[in-house]
């Protein structure tokens, strides 16, 4: 399997609305991030991301959500990946009209659980715009990323 | 750089003492813990590891550091790993008398600080056994095992 990439991102949430981003190829919603870079904290990565594609500068930053995540095909695992989300709850700064990555869009909390996206991710938001505490957990995709299984836990 | 390692410890407090190791290497004290397996969530892991170890079913675990751990050899970095550390108040079961990775002792709290271990681990040990919330930073050490620098936050 190839080295292990480590995914950061973090959910931006501002009185009812969250800022998630459209990503152009199957037109999922997520939360802004990406791969992680030598010698970053997790923490750092996040906040470098999320500024990255946004432009703007998270505060309050907390760590909400831990995920294994496992590629199987034919049964057996052919990648796996770790996901941090973290949840921050105010911002500096100035908000891209054009990310580099997609569109961004602030959306209604009430309307998050709607949106077309990854089934990992239909967890992963329910807990951090919903819940309290940390997320645990593992998730099992194909290779077209349907979800085969999961394991979750809550501190 | 080889496959990413990710190793998950627990740091097991009861009144005012914590249960630590020491391995037999170094003579270093440790939070007991060790490698992920592919598919374990990090607190399943922690909590695998634990039990392997001491022989205690650990309840109450809360995440309270991650650690981007990075070995430089010339100015060079040669290997990058991430360690994920846990706090647990209770346990289930009985402390092995004999632990195949080492020494188990339950050490006042009070006294942590004074012993042989990584100079990473003294601010680890520091954070989880004196302050609240999740600790996020970077450690850089040499092959021998010096710490050449670190960046550290606390959310």
């Amino acid at each position: 399997m190839r080295r292990l990439q480590r995914i950061t991102n973090c959910v931006l949430t501002k009185n009812d609305k969250a800022l998630l981003l459209q990503k152009p190829s199957r037109g999922w919603w997520v939360a802004p991030g990406g791969k992680m870079e030598l010698g970053e904290s997790i923490k750092e990565s996040a906040e470098r991301e999320f500024r990255e594609e946004t432009g703007l500068q998270v505060e309050n930053v907390n760590l909400r959500a831990v995920f294994t995540i496992v590629i199987v095909e034919n049964d057996q695992p052919v990648n796996e990946w770790m996901m941090f989300t973290f949840q921050a709850t105010s911002y500096k700064g100035q908000l891209f009209e054009q990310s580099p990555e997609g569109k961004l869009e602030w959306k209604n909390i009430s309307e998050v659980a709607k949106l077309p996206m990854a089934a990992g991710d239909r967890h992963m938001f329910s807990h951090v715009l919903h819940d309290q505490g940390v997320m645990h957990g593992t998730f099992y995709y194909t290779t077209d990323f349907d979800l085969v299984s999961y394991r979750l836990s809550t501190e």
